[in-house]
């Protein structure tokens, strides 16, 4: 209850802000998301050469408007962030309908929709609208677009935060925060993620866990150039957070490039998911942690998927699209998913030469005696089923294999495994042995 | 005949031994195996902590008896030397039937039988007896159980020996002999062993052969605490011994955890076996063995396996269930499959760079014609396909495949290509190469 | 056209000539070839010990002839450069057709066929001869043998050129001159290989190309002898050229015994040819590149193929079987292929930390709009399929997938995705990245 309450009260805050992917609108939203969760900023200048790409300059809007020959006001920032081409230079101009014309988006398809377009790498102004709108516009008389817009150098911001484990693999949850007045394509992955570090931070924890928001695409570039090192050697698995909400009931899993980490690996004994093929073809920063240099074991996890529902990069992106429900449902399934990842990963027997003593330890029957050793019978409880267990575990426990590979042997699930696997840890005999690196 | 008569001899020496994992049964009965095949003893004192256990006292028993109320003798190690529990303290007490209870041993299910039973790492005391018996005991009066056994220090003792070949690369061939008082599980492995090694100790050997015989579980780990190392660096198949007689016409072989050895991967090449994958869960030494630690490549070779029949682990394992022609099939099954597993293994060209030059070594046709070259006319003794053996195992005999590789492609045994090796290691242009190291 | 006079004129110039392994009939022939592609002649003395072989003597042939009782000449090289025993000791004795018996050559089936028989390295003497002709020969009287010929040292000669290209990685063209008067095996694939060589030596190469002629199997032995270290460093793929004439309409594909090669994973993808697995049981000089000590990535390009055609290895094999059609159509096919294989090999993303920035390139589209991703759409020459071939060349051109890899990814062909490859590769973002080493 509290959790919706606080995503709810989030989402109201953040959503009319005026964002980019540099700029006032972006560092105001970063600061409200930094009072969720805690947030670590870390600042690139403008200019800053970024592998093949350059640090953009700070975008400053004050405003934008387009009025009519009639007087009406056909577009205005201030009653929506969309109705500005995003990244916009400064105009100060009248024109005609005509010259007007290749500043002006909007979808033909979904007359009701105002676009959400950009620009951020080559220098143009222009304006959105809903094309029942535009259809509307009188063709004689001149139009006044005035777009009060600067590009000033500054800073590119990333904000983010550890959560220890007891190892120092890793697994990373990143999302990316740029885009204006949109709900599931992208606000769900920031409450997302603020609702998952305050869970993470109150259990167990294994793995240690990475929390990044930035700007799409060249924030996660940024944060590569800062700490492509750290998770070349930590890194097990990764996930960018996006779409989160809208009304498909399951999430769905994009493998990573190389398709072989642990989650690749073992998502769908893990979790109810969908599974899509990893493509440089569409999708987001998964691009840049998987690009061939990187490589790294970075997957995606989304629910109502972009490209794939009516308000895509939209005007219709709306709350009541996504719903908040939907949110607290993905971060249920998460957890879950995370949780079992722990049980899934490699542990290390540490008595492998030879059987441990068990019956020193309390764990194996002190007397030999022709008992029933079929174990199908009495369900997981069973003392045979649980020696059985620990003795899968011990013998298969060598670094190589995951538990999820051990499971699989056992024709059950991690999670029935994890008693055997906590009285193994307890007694000395086991060890998580994640060691990141990329597998 | 007379390894009939052989085998027949030394199982009445053995079999009414009271036998135990140490103490005088035990050394007894190696000593009486030690005159069917040379063996070298090692010892391990008591106390010896070896990997995760500790080497046992010796068990000195001079007698166990159950007397009743009735002055009946209920049990009595005299009679059989299952009706004692193995490796029971010492008592000299009377008392009623209920605090006896916990003390007797005897299975519901074969009310004529006396199971065997031991209790090595947690002090306990008792007697086993038939089931029907123990019904018929009175309730009412006091019962004297009068055991006089002694824990002292001493020694855990192994034997061995070495039958050495043409190459380092290794055999080992193991056995257990603990057992009290029981034929198939296990007088028939130490048989079978004596039979081999007399076999073998005749005839050319490529592999070199290491036979070894212990008390089960911890006398494996003492031997690979001694011989590790050496098993690391020599062992190409292993194979423990274990339940080879009885009524199951074929022989079943378990594969080792790694399951990638010589043996493991082309057994069902070689020999007509039921195959059964690795467990930790049931099975003998090969669990050490194949421990993750050492990961050795022992697979197991057994006939009416443990478990699988009435007799298993109480009196009516005899040798009227065993039978001695069960053993000296086994041997010669066992003997077949060591002679094809020669033949198997890997081999080198000598002469890799282009063709050898076959003409001048009179394996070659000295003119080109055009002869036939169907290669299933007239069978393998035709001249052509001798030459096509002859190209075949040069080509491939590249020290990586196998020659059960290369028969496979040449669609026959590899006892079929044993002219070609034969003849190609005579003209110096092949040699055995097999390395050991666990592959 | 000019081509196939060319090719004609040249067949007919070389196809009378007494040839063999060595002497003057292979030297004259050598330099006929060395008129239509630049050759350098490299020569290895009699008597050098090459490997397991030893290279034979230059042979010298004067005259041969087999005179009846009858006065009738029954053989003679002057007619036919088969009717004498190829590399035949000298005689001049008159005898009984009983002791010339062993010494004749002919084939039951083909009653009028002279067969092509040689005997390299067994001293012996012959004559070869219609078996027709064989039956007519009276059996009384005295038949005059006389063959005029003598060993002397002198040299194996060897001619090759390198055409060279953009990478050192090597692709080897090889073929073999030794055979007298015969025309589908073996002038067809010298003559293919020189006209390979005009066409290769006028377009763009990304690979190195080495075209090699010499005596079969002795030849390639030399050539190993002196340029192995070369070979295992450079080469990437080497065809043996041999029966590439007759009426067969597809050339057929023998893998190299790795089988691995970037031509043996991807031939079937490249071009519409039959496959045939390796062998060392017949064939050419691929055994010797592809002995063990060598292994070699070298496959065999062949069309009617050897021992499938009635005028194997006898006077049955002329240009009316072979045809200069034959062979031209092989020089387009083989051609295209190579031209495939360019394409298919392994490029570099030279950027691939990130994906590029592909707008300042011109290469991406600046504004994101709701544009129709959908690929099956306008094409290949549809804007946004370009743009999709150019992110999967860049995501997957890691220097371990071939582009052939990719274009299996892309579903459509090597070719097809010429257009982003070249792209890239002027943009500086992407480099052909084969190293050979035999892959």
């Amino acid at each position: 209850v509290s959790e919706h309450h606080d995503l709810d009260h989030l989402f109201d805050r953040l959503f009319p802000i005026l964002r980019s992917i540099t700029g006032p609108g972006y560092k105001e939203s970063l600061a409200i998301l930094g009072e969720a969760m805690p947030l670590t900023v870390e600042s690139v200048p403008s200019g800053t050469r970024v592998f093949d790409w350059t640090v953009p300059p700070e975008w400053h809007l004050t405003g934008a408007r387009l009025t009519g020959p009639d007087g009406q006001v056909y577009a205005d920032a201030a009653r929506s962030s969309l109705e500005v081409l995003n990244f916009s230079t400064g105009i100060d101009a009248e024109l005609e309908l005509d010259d007007l014309e290749p500043h002006l988006h909007s979808i033909p398809a979904l007359p009701d929709a105002v676009p959400y377009v950009t620009s951020y790498y080559r220098d143009d102004w222009g304006f959105c609208l809903p094309d029942a709108v535009r259809q509307s516009m009188p063709r004689e008389g001149r139009y006044h677009a005035k777009i009060d817009a600067e590009h000033r150098p500054g800073t590119l911001d990333i904000g983010s935060t550890v959560l220890p484990g007891e190892s120092s693999a890793e697994i990373l949850l990143t999302t990316y925060l740029c885009h204006p007045s949109l709900a599931n394509n992208e606000l769900s992955g920031p409450l997302v993620m603020t609702a998952l570090h305050h869970r993470l931070e109150r259990r167990r924890r294994r793995f240690t866990y990475r929390f990044v928001v930035n700007p799409e695409t060249i924030g996660s570039l940024c944060y590569l150039r800062l700490h492509a090192d750290e998770l070349q050697r930590n890194l097990v698995t990764g996930l960018v957070l996006t779409c989160l909400g809208g009304p498909e009931p399951k999430l769905s899993y994009q493998r990573s490039r190389r398709g072989d980490s642990l989650l690749d690996r073992h998502v769908t004994d893990l979790a109810d998911v969908r599974i899509r093929e990893f493509t440089p073809l569409d999708g987001s920063d998964e691009r840049q942690y998987c690009s061939p240099g990187f490589n790294l074991p970075v997957g995606q996890l989304a629910r109502t998927i972009y490209g794939q529902y009516d308000g895509y990069h939209n005007s219709r992106d709306t709350k009541a699209f996504m719903t908040i429900d939907a949110l607290i449902d993905a971060v249920n399934q998460i957890d879950d998913l995370l949780l079992s990842l722990e049980n899934a990963a490699r542990y290390r027997n540490l008595a492998p030469y030879g059987e441990p003593h068990l019956s020193s330890r309390g764990l194996y029957p002190t007397k030999n005696s022709p008992t029933n050793r079929d174990h199908s019978s009495d369900g997981r409880v069973d003392q045979r089923r649980f020696l059985d267990d620990v003795l899968m575990v011990l013998c298969y426990s060598d670094g190589m294999e995951t538990m999820a590979d051990i499971a699989r042997r056992c024709g059950c699930t991690v999670r029935e495994l994890a008693p055997a696997i906590d009285a193994l840890e307890e007694a000395g005999l086991l060890a998580f042995a994640e060691e990141g690196g990329g597998r």
